[in-house]
């Protein structure tokens, strides 16, 4: 049936719950999508800035064929032998270091995540996990535990085993060789050797996305790797949302940030929307865990989900989408470096390949969050008819992160856009 | 590419681990699939009478074109509004009990599961859960300690919080009107109370399938849910297997065994093999959960999801598979018992609907489990060209649960070639 707006929200009150999220204060109803493009119900186009999950474009024809041809033929699980899985995990590890060979597959980013923490205890004995204090990592028991923000003293006593670090900050924080990181890091694994829990992985974001993508330079996460490794702990990388060519000078942000995780976590855009994710390690650790552990996932790696991540990295490559991100990303910053010369709103910019943004702030010398303007700014941005989001510590770090198959033109239509915004908003009090 | 069996065995032992588990002694190597009916790489013709996952028959044409159709419109997560998953949900709902009235959609029942033992925790706020000593809820870290098989020690320290209570055996320990199996419960609660966990959930698939499918009188679970609501804890009901008119003469298995469950989990077939779970709650329950807990699920709800779910509730009415099941289910009874009045091996006949099975003894007076006989008749089966499997405590028992457009024809040619392996199997020692 076809709900009204309001009729829609009292409907999700009542089926899914009290307080299921949407986006935008007026939140948007969305009936259709093409490549960059959303139209809602009535008709209304939107030049989708923000989601990351349709990687290859909204509705992809090369994805949707994959998809029926597929699904028209077999769809069942792993413990039948079938040459799919074993072709999309060779291509896949292909892309990567030649130590990361083997692989998983799962159904989303979260369950992926909860298989790296347990390959962690499973390698390494202990149970003491680090992650950043302003991240994001899914959503299982043990998963949601890794977000800072998740309610304390419920989850089944899990918060014991979880430590954070100060998310690095390259505009107020500067850190640029990346060793302050590595120091945060250490004295949390020391405090986890002194307290008995024991150290067993770093989790990070390479680019750290949910972070507010810092200005890191490449090869920024070296100090840290090391660390860790010395350490005897894991380096669990979550390429969920930096994976994939998104930052455009490198397939996967941990080669951008100069290390070779021990696990690489994958879930989101792998196969643009149909749930798909992963899990990648070496043969050591891919066999401890099971051996160790019991595992099997019902869903994962059947035909139809690698055919689907498939003609992702099918389309990515005839695309050349990586090198799309990069040219596009470049021109963004040339563009979003024009608007900070013109409105003093705009206090940073950053960004690399597709996922870019500015940080909004009341006063350039104080660096005063521009909160509550920020999320004027993106509500502003929805009525004109351009979707993104804001995210950061503060909120006020506009996040722009859009399908790959975005244009230099797109990018015309996003900052011209942004341009009047900022143009109306009122000047900082 | 394709590749051989042996080359198969290898590439999954090189890219997905050493001891990823598959099939048969002679493993399957599926390329095709129609209704009830695989073809493996050679051609050769296999009647499904094992996989409930493509609930409504292997790439039913209804299921694939919703797929295609919507992954052709839209792909998106729920923070858009969308009538879809609202559509979905009410239809879902519309078939339980009025209590049982809203839903979070998942990607998986491991994840369906895992959210269901926070709200236990959420609603009690105690920790402890009991389930079966044979059984298997899913694959999270919390979720794989409802597995007493699961190897102990590992998982973060969460088998704490878990009792078992002897799973139901209809056949070598009645217990006609479930008291006794109430009674094991009651002990563990007490346990729990006692030690001071708590007691949070029972977590029971209503049919007991993983256990063997007993032979429960309609109503049987009454006392055990009398138990558990009088300590104050959740009864989480797993339908991921005796859901959606399996057992042929309900919708739902907790109908069939007399109760209404605080919490129902789904998951395999509900889109058909598209990886879709959910948990249906109160909107109690899943009030506290959404403000005690931060939740959301990318993929979960998606319209694609929604779509193939949707379309699986509408093959079961339009083709009446209910009462195909009951119908087929009531014949495969007879033609079961037929076959144990002619086979000594086979000491117990169970099932309803399209869930059945022969538990295999190698004498009837002692009841002695005839364990490798049973793998023997599994595997002669797939020689035959049937593919089924057994389970239980001693893997003794024939497990048969097919697509559910399964018909008298094919149950005469699954009991036909049944009687032949039986009858070529060397007498008991």
């Amino acid at each position: 049936m076809t709900r009204s707006t309001e009729h829609l929200i009292k409907d999700r009150a009542r089926m899914m719950g009290p307080n299921v999220s949407t986006f935008y204060d007026d939140p948007v109803h969305i009936v259709k999508g093409d490549g960059v493009w959303l139209w809602d119900a009535q008709g209304r186009k939107y030049l989708d800035c923000y989601n990351n999950v349709p990687h290859v474009g909204h509705c992809n024809t090369r994805v949707v064929e994959a998809i029926t041809r597929q699904a028209s033929t077999l769809n069942t699980h792993t413990r039948y032998l079938h040459d799919m899985v074993l072709d999309y995990i060779e291509r896949l590890t292909g892309t990567m270091h030649p130590t990361l060979d083997s692989a998983i597959m799962t159904c989303t980013g979260s369950e992926a995540n909860d298989i790296a923490l347990r390959m962690a205890e499973g390698m390494t004995g202990k149970r003491g996990i680090i992650a950043t204090d302003a991240t994001y990592h899914g959503n299982t028991t043990l998963v949601s535990h890794l977000s800072r923000s998740n309610i304390p003293n419920v989850g089944f006593g899990l918060e014991q085993y979880f430590r954070f670090v100060t998310a690095p900050d390259s505009y107020r924080t500067p850190d640029p060789d990346g060793t302050m990181f590595a120091n945060h890091v250490a004295a949390q694994i020391d405090a986890l050797e002194r307290d008995g829990t024991g150290f067993a992985a770093l989790v990070v974001c390479p680019y750290f996305l949910n972070e507010g993508f810092p200005d890191n330079a490449d090869g920024w996460l070296k100090p840290t790797a090391d660390i860790v490794r010395k350490a005897g702990g894991l380096l669990i990388c979550d390429e969920v949302q930096s994976g994939f060519g998104r930052t455009g000078t490198h397939f996967w942000a941990h080669e951008k940030m100069g290390v070779v995780p021990d696990v690489v976590v994958l879930g989101k855009p792998m196969a643009n929307g149909h749930p798909v994710g992963a899990v990648v390690t070496n043969h050591g650790i891919l066999g401890k865990f099971r051996t160790g552990y019991r595992y099997f996932n019902t869903f994962g790696g059947n035909p139809v989900s690698c055919a689907a991540a498939m003609a992702v990295l099918d389309e990515i490559a005839e695309q050349d989408l990586v090198t799309n991100a990069n040219t596009v990303g470049q021109y963004a910053q040339i563009r979003m470096n024009a608007l900070k010369d013109k409105h003093s709103l705009i206090g940073d910019v950053r960004g690399s390949g597709l996922v870019f943004g500015a940080e909004m702030v009341t006063d350039r010398a104080t660096k005063e969050p521009a909160s509550t303007l920020t999320n004027n700014i993106v509500n502003a941005m929805r009525d004109h008819g351009v979707l993104l989001s804001n995210l950061g510590r503060h909120k006020n770090t506009l996040k722009i992160r859009p399908p790959m198959p975005f244009t230099l033109e797109h990018a015309d239509l996003l900052f011209d856009t942004l341009d009047a915004v900022l143009e109306d908003m009122p000047p900082a009090p």
